[in-house]
């Protein structure tokens, strides 16, 4: 028999649910409305046949398959309780118990298990990625917001109530720019593909930058993407975007570093496809930030999960690390 | 049977020993010089007379105690090595293997374990003093340094190579004070007793304040029990040094929470006597740079440890908790 666990990633706009074997490959997967309208339980109805649809398409390929779970992936989900709480971005209303819920309904699997979704990306690297062999890590997704899975002696940390690793409201300005979950100066504000624009509009306007290839872009037009194509045409604000959010993040992660002295940090999600520009910046200002004892140890990797994939395959890896 | 332990506290000056039983209690106590000239053996062989005498001590006023181990707090502690590290105020050069050395003369005991004194704290919290039920907490630890030991899951922090743990050095104020370290604006730069100091005199400067009743102290002089003095006579410079004290503190404070959800956040050391002049300030800025998730959760206590004797009790809990 083939063993293989299911992932679900849960978006604002849509969940993601993939078969996915022992290494990481994806063998089927399929996409499903995330509702907007707030109605847990047609949700939990739709979601449960969309699984059920799936692994029996998984089976008519392969018909030696053994499930042996469900990973989940969600913003703000609580891997103590299974539950999603008050997520910003999700239509559903206070806490849903989504794993119980999931659970009645699939008895005969062994885990059914939630998490919030950086965190299944730093399980996803831990068991398919580069992590393999690491025992004390740390990943940054660096997206819409930045969030941050920590592992520690080979496990997550969760903490107390199970809301640990959210190192991307760090305090890197006191008093700078506000963040959205409403403080000021947190990373998340500085170095999310949003935060990339807003250096871009602070640069155009201290340079009164009219000649730069973003001079003709509003703000609800700008992208982290665009910024990535001026910065590889020599675009001097685009370059200084890179250098700057390079800068925060470098800061940022020295802090992450000085709590537990990881082998590694992995960076994961858009900005960080733009290679060395992102990264040499990042290097640089982490190792300016360092005690003596930690420079020159730490490394900072790029995440090796497909980028297509990674959030339904570090979905998925939760089952095996609950099997293990 | 009565079953003790003992702990080693090795400071740049002095090297406390004591015997200490499972409820904290110090039953027996010693004091040697920590050489200033760097000679390892000599040292070995003083502290291993000191500890045999000490247990000797404690026999005679009670026969039947059994020594499990031996615990040691040192600055720059490695546990994974059991070894001091460069330590910049000890007079050893290098590294020195010390629980290996100190085995080899106490070969009859169960355990000879070596962590900084920071770690050695938060083990003493746990095991004798206010984190006796907490899976998940923080010690801070407030002196000439900013000292911190994280625990997560029932275990100490130690990350990859040992050195976790070093809050001290989370930026607070990017391109700030210059710290100890080296680099700018660490936490330890405005919340160690030295830091209060360079607060003080910022602010006599700011305010021109030749009406303080700090304003006749030089800065060799000035020291944070001064500071507290003149701030329960109600000096303005002394209350705001507390205020900013405590408001970096707290900003500190909340990026570790941020990182490990910790049920709570320990303060010891000499300027957390100052009770609610430094709490107070410290809670109200730890709240406001938290995500809503994490509002008016977290804990900030003082550690139940006797301040007199907490790096002894600390350092002998290691012993404890090896066991455990």
């Amino acid at each position: 028999m083939k063993q293989v666990s299911v992932g679900v990633d849960i978006g604002g706009t849509n969940s993601a649910i993939g078969v996915v074997d022992e290494n990481g490959h994806v063998l089927a997967k399929d996409n499903i409305k995330t509702p907007d309208h707030g109605d847990i339980k047609q949700y939990i109805e739709d979601l449960s046949t969309a699984i059920r649809n799936l692994i029996n398409n998984a089976k008519l390929i392969n018909e030696n398959i053994e499930v042996l779970g469900i990973g989940i992936g969600a913003p703000n989900g609580n891997y103590y309780n299974g539950t999603i709480e008050y997520a910003p971005n999700l239509s559903f209303e206070g806490i849903v118990p989504l794993a119980d819920l999931l659970k009645t309904r699939f008895e005969d699997l062994k885990v059914v298990a939630l998490t919030n979704d950086a965190n299944a990306a730093a399980i996803g690297e831990m068991i398919y990625g580069g992590a393999k062999n690491m025992k004390n890590f740390v990943m940054f997704t660096l997206g819409t917001g930045v969030g941050s899975g920590l592992v520690v002696n080979g496990d997550l940390v969760y903490g107390a109530d199970g809301f640990a690793g959210e190192c991307g409201h760090t305090t890197l300005v006191a008093g700078g720019r506000l963040c959205g979950c409403g403080a000021l100066g947190h990373l998340e504000a500085y170095c999310s593909a949003p935060g990339m624009k807003r250096t871009a509009f602070e640069l155009i306007a201290k340079y009164n930058a009219t000649d730069s290839l973003l001079a003709d872009k509003s703000f609800k037009e700008l992208n982290s993407k665009m910024i990535y194509d001026a910065a590889v045409e020599g675009d001097k604000v685009a370059k200084e975007v890179f250098e700057l959010t390079g800068h925060y993040l470098g800061q940022g992660i020295a802090d992450t570093v000085h709590h537990l002295s990881p082998e590694a940090v992995f960076l994961f999600g858009g900005p960080t496809a733009a290679g060395d520009l992102i990264f040499n910046p990042t290097i640089k200002s982490m190792e300016d930030h360092l005690l003596p004892i930690f420079k020159d140890k730490i490394k900072i990797l790029p995440s090796e999960l497909n980028a297509g994939d990674a959030a339904i395959v570090g979905a998925s890896a939760l089952v095996w690390k609950e099997i293990e």
